[in-house]
């Protein structure tokens, strides 16, 4: 009993100098405050200590020195719409809420930069630089909601990753704050910089537990002048992945190359009926190609002509906003549809080489045959090697220990083909026991050494990444 | 005497050891052949106690394992082209001379991938690559001798920054022996990948203190169909900063978007009497564009009207390889022709934000007023804002101390205005001292630790990016 009290008293202490250093309207520790903190896009639920709403470096400074102090876990995080549970307080303790800190420091056309806090929307981000002709491409499908905080933090990729990178390509420095509440700068808002360690690249992924952003420049691109969207039908998966591979040996580089197999075809039309998709259709391709006016064009035709040599069923293009939107809504459909034939869901999104796409997607139909009861879906970035496989179960522990199981040989195989069990999501506590599947346990040790050099007692994100 | 003579013995030992280890063939030590390895691109002698070229990663596992052992250091060295010191033996010990090692192990068209060992020389892999139609995009001016190994030790950059980006953005995996010969793996060889810490990142760029690459995996682009190559005569500096500006706010991303100053055209014009430029010409810019062929020449087109706005004297084209390399011959002659002007120079490779180049070249200019004795010539980058200035100087340990506290004085001043003192040469020993001037002390620090952390013993390349 008397640790519960003196548990609640250091928890009620803690309460307070928080209010005595951010204001009492930014600290919330009310239960029904709390919980809405306690979950994120990896649907797991643990209700944090308290949540507190940082305004400026200043009191994510001030909170992580009081945390350092009193060894109390912190859970940076933006919108929550992580798939690995990267924003979840798996061990209690503090969640700082970054949404408020969503300014745009500044964006400079002619340096090709843009400076932000960690709270805006990427999308956001995307249409404020787009107002200057200026194009940040990462383009995680959670875009409309994640903030470019979580996104450098998982190193977000997106539709836009074998054309343009991922969000690492595109940090250039970082204000960050370390456990014990320092405030360090890593680069320099320059387009080159080589002076010491690349600590900016060490932050970006790191899940949260090597420090906290609080402000980030970003590298821009001029906006492309046009894209055009195609959206193809094949009647066999074989050909819609000899098309995709054609397309890139054919010297194209799309913005998007984006495969859809037969059971999400089938989920989206139970979904939304009015995408009207021929039965005989069992694989799409949805591509958008961008860059110049002229270029597209060219691009565009060359594409066609592949497709069409690779038995396209149907072809259709898109040039402008409204009817490319019209297509893309396919791509955007399955996601909610997949819910409609079971209840459950773990989304992966391993990464092989692009060679062995088709290779990687036969051993998931050989290993679904071992689990009948379980639906599989698969759809995603083609183009950078990025599939997003959704195992769909039903209610029950046994149906979920079976998708874990059936996850385990996915991930497995993928590593023996040369992948990676996380090409864009991160690993969060969602992934950690998978981890030592890849990452051997030399590189682990050095990854948990860097870890304790930055966060000694452990206070930043803990339970993430690494297995306890 | 004593010491003298057990040192002389441990060296014999060591050098009998490495024989047995790595064939008696692949050891020098007599003075003829270690002086060819004491120097390297930035000019100084350090004479090693033994050369060693190995010829497999099991080669440089068991050297390293046995320079722990003995606390001897190790350096790693591709064709010592740098320009900070990264290669040349400050404390004795082995330089590992990666020449040998220079197999392109595999081209991967359809994975956009190249793996290859360190001693490979960029322009090679450039090429071989060019046979499938793919292009590594980062060029530095040593490409034609510079290895790959050099090249992400270095973090290299080059003339394809603004567009493309560095080194840093191509490489996908290492495998990199540590300080004690263990062997690891860092990343996967697929376009995406985010599991666990960023090590490929921390390994580029660590100028050889923190790991030795025995293979390295970069990421590959489809080469560009076309390039167009433009040389413009200005007859003021500002009418040629002000041209580039408004190219990158017109939307453009040139390949190649090079300045060169008053300055260097009288050195070049000294130097080669074919390359005519009008006396009144006081800048020129020289610019490449590349993509699809259509697009060349729409952009082509913008950037002459460009240029023309901004009161261009001349504008000369080249669409064919010959005629291009012809007019980038006007680049080439710039730093052999500096030597024509005073026997010794320092190359500097600052980077600033792109909106603060005038500044920091009217601040430089306000420098060399105060060291009169001294010439100067800017020239570079001006697309990625980073500029090599060059400081000439006589003969004389006087001039040498002058032209170094100018240097110290650009250096400062680029930091002030929120550049960095090294956009793509390296720190080295060069330019240890001067390190503090931009990285404060706790991001210092912690850059040390991580150092400690992989090399406890301090065998790898020491005495380079930090100073003792």
């Amino acid at each position: 009993m008397n640790t519960t009290t003196s548990k609640k008293t250091k928890a009620a202490l803690v309460t307070e100098k928080l209010n005595q250093l951010v204001g009492k309207e930014n600290v919330f520790s009310v239960l029904e405050d709390r919980i809405c903190y306690s979950y994120d896009g990896s649907k797991q639920k643990y209700v944090p200590d308290v949540v507190v709403r940082p305004r400026s470096t200043h009191h994510v400074s001030a909170i992580l020195q009081l945390a350092h102090e009193n060894e109390i876990p912190v859970y940076p995080r933006g919108a929550g719409s992580g798939l690995t549970g990267g924003a979840v307080p798996v061990k209690g303790g503090i969640v700082l809420d970054f949404t408020p800190m969503n300014h745009i420091v500044e964006i400079r056309p002619e340096d090709l930069t843009a400076t932000v806090e960690p709270g805006v929307v990427t999308q956001t981000l995307q249409s404020e630089v787009a107002k200057y002709k200026l194009f940040y491409p990462p383009d995680p499908a959670s875009a409309p909601f994640s903030t470019i905080g979580g996104n450098v933090a998982e190193c977000s990729g997106g539709i836009t990753g074998l054309k343009y990178g991922v969000t690492r390509d595109y940090v250039l420095s970082l204000q960050v704050v370390l456990a014990d509440g320092s405030v360090i700068h890593t680069g320099r808002k320059t387009l080159k910089s080589v002076t010491g360690y690349d600590l900016t690249r060490l932050f970006v992924g790191s899940e949260g537990t090597l420090g906290v952003f609080t402000q980030i420049t970003v590298k821009l691109l001029p906006l492309p002048e046009k894209i055009e969207t195609l959206l193809v039908f094949f009647a066999t998966t074989q050909d819609a992945i000899q098309s995709a591979n054609q397309i890139i040996l054919n010297n194209l580089l799309p913005r998007a190359l984006e495969f859809i197999d037969k059971s999400s075809i089938t989920c989206i039309q139970g979904y939304k009926q009015e995408i009207q998709i021929p039965d005989e259709v069992d694989a799409l391709l949805l591509i958008d190609i961008d860059g110049r006016e002229t270029s597209v064009k060219a691009e565009a035709s060359l594409v066609k002509e592949i497709v069409r040599k690779n038995n396209a069923i149907r072809v259709t293009s898109a040039e402008n906003a409204q009817e490319r939107d019209a297509l893309w809504e396919v791509r955007r459909a399955i996601s909610p549809a997949l819910y409609n034939i079971a209840p459950y869901k773990i989304n992966e999104d391993i990464c092989v080489p692009r060679s062995r796409i088709l290779e990687i997607l036969e051993r998931i139909d050989g290993i679904h045959k071992r689990y009948p009861s379980l639906k599989v879906a698969s759809f995603g970035h083609i183009g950078d090697g990025n599939i997003h496989v959704n195992v769909m179960y039903d209610k029950g522990d046994q149906q979920k220990a079976l998708a874990e199981r059936m996850i385990e040989e996915i991930l497995s195989n993928t590593v023996e083909v040369g992948g990676t069990i996380s090409g864009e999501h991160g690993i969060g506590n969602v992934k950690s026991a998978f981890l030592p599947l890849e990452i051997p346990p030399r590189e682990l040790e050095i990854m948990k050494n860097i870890k304790h050099l930055l966060d000694p007692k452990g206070i930043l994100n803990p339970g993430k990444i690494f297995l306890e």
